[in-house]
Formats: structure tokens, C-alpha cells, sequence
């Protein structure tokens, strides 16, 4: 199976530093060429679940303007210009919640629109969390602290309690870590 | 915690069916006004994790414009204008694959992105899937079938296979679902 080609880009809506949108122009395999397939150019950002020694995971309850009511969420943020994922993640962790980790568990790296592009979600799993500093509240949204036993994570999960794509895949993911491999 | 509230909306890009982008003039809880949120308009779509009775997962491997290499990936498309999410679900199945399912069970409804928009998801676990029909070959994508049994399936998902987020989320809820609640 042959990746297929980009013969070219235009840059069609440069709106802020969260959205650019390109037209390409695609070459596939069979040598069909396509004009105006859309590319979206947005931030990659990051997702921690965070879990304490005691055993309680740790996330947000929030309200987010693409999302009806209030969501579960775990910490998370765009990643700066020039900075790798994980100090990005390690970031987001302490400024949101004022943890640093014991341990880091990559759960992975998806894109976020196989069609389009959209940037990348990097997902970890943050274990053994302690407090070692005040969080910075400097996000537009409202959100409070929120901690669940395992069981409860896991009925968040199953009932669509994060309800934001990228967050139901962090915390589905660190299910499925603790989980073990199947027997 | 209150929603953010819609001023005014324009269209900035009416690029295709596949991609709107709106300007949207928002006022956050405290009063502060911002003036240009993106807001992206892209279809809907479903994504569909096939299991037949003898207990293997059908998928496929195949290229996609945004992503490196190939994927695996579970059945999925477009919702079309006015269908509802389960009539789409069944639809693609049955065009993707030639498979009827005799149980269905929803794994929830995401957004794809909790700022922007960018549509929503919806996710399906399809039991007891039959050959009732050839399939439709009309995607643009080179793809093949290939079938997954429960432990390679919990091998691809943990090693980052379902390289799109809806893939990894559809095949990791239905992996949760199989496992049964925490004990």
C-alpha cells in the first residue's frame, strides 16, 4: 500500500496561532489527483491521567465550549512551539494540578483527524503524583479538582463522562494499562 | 459552572463539505468577550469494531492521507445529511465489510475537539457479525481485511496500531466492555 502524494499546498485561512487551514493538492496511487483536499494545522497537545500512591486518579470537572453540560477531563494542554511532548506533559501536570510523577507511561500518540490532520494528541498515564506546588489558574475555563477510585474511573469511562474525544482515549488507555494483558 | 455564551457567529472558510470554519464572538462567564474563536464544522462520523462468533475482530490495514505508514482501523465513514448515527453505523458495516451484527452496543458519543468543534464521533461495538452481502469498494484508500483475535487486538491497541484517535478509542472501549467492570 502506497502513502499517497502532495503535488502541492496553499495556505487558505491563517486565522490565529489555534487554526491554519490548507488546500493540498493529492496525487493517489492509481494516479487520481484530488484539488482541494482540506488540511487542518492545529496545536499538538498533551493528556495526563494522574494517579496518587493511594490509588485515587485525579482530573477535572469543566466546562468547554464545544462540549454540552460539564466533563470529566484529565490535565492537559497545547504543547508550546519547539517543546517535545513529555516536558509538555510534565508542564501541564504541575501548572494545572501542582503534581510532579514518580513514574510516566506513554499510552501513546494519535492524530487527531485521519483525513485532515488536525495535530497529534500525546497521551501519558502519571503515576505516583505528589503535590509540590500551587497550581497556576490561567485557563479561560471553569474547572475543580475532582478525584475517583478506580471503579468510579472506570463507570466515568463506560457512561461518557469525558466526553472530549482525546480525554475518553487518555483515560480508556490507562484502564486498559492497569488492566494487565489479557488472560 | 456556567457555558460560555454565542454573541455572533460568521462563515470564514466554506471550503467543501468536508470543512466549514466559523468565527465565533464569545463571552465567558466573568464578562471578558473574545473574538475569534475558530469554530470547525466537519462531518460526523462513526466507527464500528466488528466481532464475529468465533471471537476474532475484523478490521483493516490501510493508508490515510494523515497518517505515516499504514493503520489498522475498525469499519467507519461519514454520518450522510439527515441519517441518524446507528442507521450510518449499520450502513457502513454492511458496506465496508458485508457484515450484519446481531447485537449492538453503543460505546458513546465524543467530541472531536472540546474548543473547536470538528464534529463528533460515535462509537460502536457490532456482536455476532455475518457475511450477508459483498462489499461496496468505494473508498478512496487502499485497504485489506484482516482479523484480530481479543489478545492481538489488546497487542495493536497498547502498541499505538490505531494510529487515528477515533480508531484507538472505538477498539479500547471495546476492550473495556469485554473485560467487565473492575473487581
Amino acid at each position: 500500500m502506497q502513502q499517497w502524494k502532495t503535488l502541492s499546498k496553499k495556505t487558505i485561512l491563517s486565522h490565529n496561532r489555534f487554526l491554519t487551514v490548507e488546500q493540498h493538492q493529492i496525487q493517489l496511487p492509481d494516479g487520481k489527483v484530488i484539488s482541494d483536499w482540506p488540511w487542518i494545522i492545529s496545536p499538538d497537545f498533551v493528556n495526563v491521567m494522574a494517579m496518587s500512591d493511594d490509588g485515587l486518579f485525579h482530573v477535572f470537572r469543566q466546562v468547554k465550549y464545544a462540549i454540552d453540560g460539564t466533563s470529566l477531563a484529565p490535565v492537559g494542554g497545547h504543547i508550546e512551539p519547539g517543546e517535545d511532548p513529555f516536558t509538555a506533559a510534565q508542564r501541564e501536570l504541575r501548572e494545572e494540578m501542582g503534581f510532579d510523577a514518580r513514574e510516566w507511561i506513554p499510552l501513546g500518540t494519535f492524530r487527531n483527524n485521519g483525513n485532515y490532520g488536525a495535530g497529534t494528541a500525546h497521551l501519558y498515564f502519571a503515576r505516583g503524583v505528589k503535590h509540590v506546588a500551587e497550581p497556576i489558574v490561567d485557563d479561560l475555563e471553569e474547572m475543580e479538582m475532582r478525584t475517583l477510585t478506580l471503579p468510579q474511573l472506570e463507570n466515568a469511562v463506560r457512561n461518557g463522562e469525558f466526553k472530549a474525544i482525546a480525554w475518553a482515549t487518555c483515560a480508556a488507555l490507562t484502564l486498559l494499562h492497569l488492566k494487565g494483558p489479557q488472560k
